[in-house]
């Protein structure tokens, strides 16, 4: 027997007696369900699969793992689009799904306690039957967990006018790799008691700690919402509309973008047929507020800025059901296009007003490689998923074209001030390109924090960095 | 000549060699100037004195300091109230307050470009008058500077709706202690490509590095506000009169607390006398927003809310004079409370809905311990800032009950769920307290931090940490 192999039965003995009988598995059939999430199509499977229901139990993996020198994975629901919760050097996978309690809606004080594998769409409805809101909605709200959610920091459409997972996190209770508890923050909207490791906690892919609970800032429920949906003959037209809307002073709840096939892949998906689906380019915007008739004027700026801008037409989804269909279209977006054909996505980020620029950039850049391209996104925040077609192209034109089309992206993209990964993460897949984005002494100083709270780096290893 | 006595002069040599002439500084009188701040009557001289008016000399700076092993003390314009700029190891302190440039207010993105020592309220005039708006508004906002801001993560009034400073940093350039030059974030609002540097940064208190660029998210300034000034025969009155508002689903952009002996204080400084001035407490509300009629809504809310609540009146300060004038009484009260006294402040925070308990709590504590204190601040956040004066104790009793009331609140605030500090920082007078606010193990990991960051300690050394 190997000394891994040694080491893991070892450890796989002392986990059984930690663990009740159903939270510890390691038959082939769940290794191949705990081996991979929603990217590409990566594999690992892990050796082990833990399923804890207590944070002391968290602790206690993490000292087992510790004393065999096992890599541990942590794992929310899988949802994840750069493999941050891939064991891409075996081990232990350790699932927060059975945490899932919503510990505590203090309605007193606008907060909520969670563990970090709550839904997230079983949490916004239930804070909302109480008239609060956690605004926050990645694609894959309705399967994706709050760990998952702080582990990425996710965004979503809504995070134009409300902010990122980030800006809801006010503290957190988390397990280092040595076992260690730690708190840090509280039911607080001020605290600059110590360095902020809340904050360091969030976004950090599961490479520092294990978050085991979560507290939450609430804002209250915004009573009305108007749906707008505005289609361009040109990519450029939706483009320059976005800037043009927030520089009037006008603050959307949503300003998504579709170019063309995207809108036909998602109506094809779904069976249904948007109007104006045959536009080159679709912009859905949403407002929302307390008052109808304050919607109404903003709903009225909006229409005048984009008619100016070169909109087809202004169409209002003034219903319930009509509001859900478009935002149908728009949330199946993205497991429509990658229906087409193996794909690569990518994450680009750049200031709002260089988006025309990126949009056209990544247009001449397929081109010049003969590669297919599918924007769509959240243009409020200048964060466009860009998805790589390979369809007919051979395996081999796609090996060798694929590395350098996405290499000349990220650096358009960072050349016009933005970086590789706005919600997704860099996690597994991205992690090479990373020194597009920062200097060697940069990388430097982030393994250092990593070493500061992962000395044997045991927890997470393979991610972020590149090799 | 002793070992350090020589490495000073060493470095002088250096550092002249580097810098021209006004830019080091080493006269006594320079000396007694930059050793000190706000912070109650702490005196730390350093050894020498360096203006710098660029990233580069930052960096040479460090690495000159580094070569001779000594201490850098970043300060911008040392109105801190916790002593975070004190040279409390003498040294060297870097003085930022040349880089005093806004080098883009970016209207297209909402964002801004700044050196560290731009005066924040020059800042804020400067991006009004172009339609946008930076709320952080600390007392001290006519001479603090933003680089300053960004160590400490100021607040202010208005962080009770638009969050504390770090809710506006989207990046930084900054100088590590070895002399590298690193940035971070960008002009961007999702961002997850590596650690988040930029929020570990913002309120470390210049000890993880100094930082010489700061990009800020700006957003459209509002057109009117509401002021009401809601006057209280009991404490508890109005802290319960807090809750209520906020559980009505209102978000004020001021929510201030003044007790009586401090709205006594201020009016007394000023020599001015505000609509009862002579109530028991007195609350500052206030809405702001783009239409007038949903102000005036807003407002009727909480008249009603505050009325049912046992208020004396509710005073509306109808005209731009009158609003200025409560402001001018609010604003004062840190230095006019700090002129009655020997004083020591402390800026506890706790969950805004356990605010009664807290101030209860405080008065009997100084029953208990026979002191005065005197309690205001920003009552919307859960942050008051709570002054004990020595007024006629003597020496010996003052020096007595000082440390174990000063405990006493401490433990009752973590107790309450809140912590040591909202918005002052830690930095030198407060270290001693933060085994009340965290455990061994918390405090390791964070001292783990700042040696990722400052392997030899050279950087702002003996604060936040407890020796």
């Amino acid at each position: 027997m190997s000394e891994k192999n040694s080491a893991l039965q070892a450890a796989k003995a002392e986990l059984q007696a930690l663990l009740s009988g159903t939270s510890l598995k390691s038959s082939a059939d769940e290794m191949e369900k705990y081996g991979s999430d929603e990217t590409e199509d990566l594999f690992f499977a892990p050796d082990l699969v833990v399923l804890p229901r207590t944070t002391e139990e968290v602790s206690e993996i993490m000292k087992i793992s510790k004393r065999y020198g096992l890599p541990v994975t942590p794992r929310g629901a899988g949802t994840g689009l750069s493999g941050g919760a891939l064991p891409v050097q075996g081990g232990i996978v350790l699932s927060l799904e059975r945490m899932n309690q919503i510990l505590e809606i203090d309605e007193n004080n606008l907060v909520a306690v969670v563990q970090p594998g709550v839904v997230t769409e079983t949490f916004q409805t239930q804070v909302e039957a109480v008239g609060l809101f956690y605004p926050p909605d990645p694609a894959s709200r309705g399967s994706c967990m709050l760990g998952g959610n702080v582990a990425e920091c996710s965004g979503g459409p809504r995070a134009v006018k409300y902010g990122v997972t980030k800006d809801y996190i006010l503290g957190v209770e988390a397990v280092l790799p040595n076992g260690d508890i730690i708190r840090h923050g509280g039911k607080l909207f001020k605290n600059v008691t110590g360095y902020n490791l809340t904050q360091l906690l969030v976004g950090s892919e599961g490479t520092l700690a294990i978050v085991t609970e979560i507290i939450i800032r609430l804002i209250p429920l915004p009573k009305f919402r108007q749906t707008l949906l505005i289609p361009f003959d040109t990519l450029d037209g939706a483009a320059k509309t976005v800037a043009a809307i927030f520089k009037q002073g006008l603050i959307p709840s949503a300003c998504e973008f579709m170019e063309k096939d995207a809108i036909r892949a998602s109506e094809k998906h779904l069976g249904l047929t948007l109007p104006y689906g045959n536009a080159e380019a679709l912009l859905l915007v949403e407002v929302d507020g307390n008052r109808t008739d304050v919607l109404e004027e903003q709903r009225d700026q909006i229409c005048e800025v984009a008619m100016n801008e070169g909109a087809r037409d202004v169409v209002l989804a003034d219903t319930s059901e009509k509001q859900k269909e478009v935002w149908r279209v728009r949330r199946a977006t993205g497991e429509a296009v990658k229906k087409l054909s193996i794909y690569k996505e990518e994450d680009t980020v750049v200031p709002r007003f260089a988006l025309p620029e990126l949009v056209r950039g990544v247009k001449e850049i397929a081109k010049r490689h003969g590669i297919v391209t599918i924007c769509y996104g959240h243009a409020g925040d200048g964060n466009i998923h860009v998805n790589i077609l390979k369809m007919e192209m051979s395996d081999s034109a796609w090996n060798q074209s694929l590395p350098s089309a996405i290499e000349e992206i990220f650096r358009l993209t960072v050349a016009l001030g933005g970086t590789l990964s706005g919600e997704h993460g860099i996690g597994y897949s991205q992690k090479r390109y990373m020194p597009i984005a920062f200097k060697p002494q940069e990388l430097t100083l982030m393994k250092q924090v990593k070493k500061a709270f992962d000395p044997d780096g045991l927890l997470n290893p393979g991610k972020v960095f590149p090799d």
